[in-house]
C-alpha cells in the first residue's frame, strides 16, 4: 500500500511547524496520520532518505520519532523490508497495563477483586445477548481445556482458559467492552500463570467452568453470576493464592523475591 | 536517588546476553528495573557515557533504548537535567487506549454503550461501598461543575464533570478497578469534548447527577443505577449525539471530515 498525496502534503510542512522537539512534531503527524487510518495497517513507508526528505528531518530526527512509534506498536521495523505501519494489536495497551498496575501500589488480592467485579458483570451480560453461536465457541475452549489438561500440555491449557474467559467477554456482543476489558482480562489471568511460574500444580477447575456455562446456555444470569462468583472463591480457597493476595502486583508479576 | 548496586551489577551484562537487538535488551533490562521498583521513580540515570559504558553499549544503542521507554512513559529527558525514572501515570494507558479504539472498528455509539455498561456497574458497587467522605467529595465536584457553568468556564466544567465521575469509581474502594477503569473513563468522556469541540452548546445534566448523588447517599444501588441510566438516555436523545453515535470512534476524536 502506498501513501496519500494528502498525507505527504502533511509531511512536507511538519519541519517547518513551531513547537515541540522536531522528532515529537514528526512522531505527533505520524501517530495521527495512522490512528486516523490516513495511513491504514500495512502501509510501507518510503525508504529513510526518501522519507527525511519529504518531512525535511534529519536522519536522527527520524529514527527518534519512528523508535516512539515502533514502542506504541504502530510502526514495525523489519530488516532489509523497512518500515511498516503495524496491523491493530491491543498488545501495547495490556503492556500498558501491566505498567501501571505494576507501578502503583496494588496487590495481587486488589487485581483479583477488580476480576471479579468484572467477570461476575459480564457473565449477567451474556447470559442476556449471547447466541448459540457463542455457547457452541465456549464448549470448543472447554474441550480444548480438557484435552490440553489430559495431554499435561500447560501453554496449550492456559490458552485455552483465557479464550474460555475471552469468550464470555465476546458474548456480551458489546465490541468496544470487548477492546477495553480484553487485555484486562488477560492481565488479570497471569495471577493464574504465576503460580505455575512457581512450579505449583495448576488445578484447572473444570466444574465451575462446566457450571459457567450451562447457565449461560440456559440465558440464566443469576445462575451463570453464581457460577462465577463459586469459580472464583475456590481460587481464593487455594494455599498458592492465599501466600500470593497480599503480595505487590509486581512482586508478583516479576517473580521478585 | 541513586542506581543501587544490583541494578548496575545487571546493566554489566546486558551487552553480552544472546537474543533481541542490543537495544531491545537493554530496553526491556531498564523497562523490568523500572516496573519492579528496583529503579523507583525519581531516579536519575547517570550522564549518557558513564551509562554507556555500564550497559556495554553504543550511544545510538542506549538512545533507541531510552526513546522507546520515553515513549512508554516509564523514562523522561529533560534538557540539561538528564534521564530520569518517570513518576507513575496512566497516560501511556491512556493513549494506548485511544489508539486502541482509533484502530477499530467500534463507533462512538460503541464506546458510549460500554460506557453504560461500565458506569450502571460502578454506581451499584459505589452505592454499597462508598464512605461519606466520598459523598462529600463527590459534593464538592458537583458544586465546580455548578460554578464552571455559572462562570461559562468550559474547561473548568469538563474538568468537574470528569471528576464527578471519577469519584463515583473511586467510591467503589477498588484500587485495581480504579486504575484500570480511570482512563476508560476520561477516554469515554471525551465523546462529550468532541461536540463541543465541534462549536455544539454542552447542555449539563444537573439534575442527572444530583439524582446518582441523592441515590449514592442513601446507599441505594437500584436508585442509583436508574439515575445512571436516565443520565446516558438523557445524553443519547440530544441531536449532536444522534449525530455521531454511528461515526466510527477515530473520525470523531480527530475531528476528521
Amino acid at each position: 500500500m502506498t501513501v496519500s498525496p494528502a498525507v505527504r502534503s502533511a509531511w512536507s510542512g511538519v519541519s517547518t511547524t513551531v513547537g515541540d522537539l522536531k522528532s515529537d512534531r514528526v512522531r505527533i503527524l505520524l501517530e495521527q496520520q495512522i490512528l486516523s487510518g490516513e495511513l491504514p495497517p500495512g502501509t510501507l513507508l518510503p525508504r529513510e532518505p526518501e522519507l527525511c526528505e519529504a518531512l525535511g528531518v534529519s536522519r536522527t530526527v527520524l529514527r527518534d520519532a519512528v523508535r516512539a512509534l515502533v514502542a506504541k506498536g504502530l510502526l514495525t521495523v523489519r530488516q532489509g523490508r523497512g518500515t511498516m505501519v503495524a496491523e491493530p494489536s491491543d498488545e501495547a495497551f495490556a503492556t500498558a497495563m501491566v505498567a501501571l498496575l505494576s507501578r502503583s501500589t496494588v496487590t495481587v488480592g486488589d487485581v483479583m477483586d477488580a476480576r471479579i467485579t468484572v467477570e461476575t458483570m459480564l457473565v449477567r451480560l451474556a447470559a442476556a445477548a449471547g447466541t448459540d453461536a457463542d455457547w457452541a465457541e465456549l464448549e470448543r475452549t472447554e474441550r480444548a481445556l480438557i484435552d490440553a489438561i489430559g495431554a499435561s500440555d500447560d501453554a496449550a491449557a492456559h490458552a485455552a482458559h483465557a479464550a474460555f474467559h475471552a469468550g464470555i467477554l465476546h458474548a456480551t456482543h458489546q465490541p468496544a467492552l470487548e477492546l477495553m476489558l480484553g487485555p484486562m482480562n488477560k492481565v488479570a489471568l497471569l495471577t493464574g500463570t504465576t503460580s505455575v511460574r512457581r512450579g505449583a500444580m495448576e488445578d484447572w477447575d473444570l466444574g465451575a467452568h462446566r457450571a459457567i456455562l450451562e447457565a449461560l446456555r440456559l440465558g440464566d444470569a443469576d445462575a451463570a453470576e453464581q457460577a462465577m462468583r463459586e469459580h472464583f472463591a475456590g481460587l481464593e480457597r487455594r494455599p498458592v493464592y492465599l501466600g500470593l493476595l497480599d503480595q505487590p502486583f509486581a512482586q508478583a508479576y516479576f517473580g521478585a523475591p
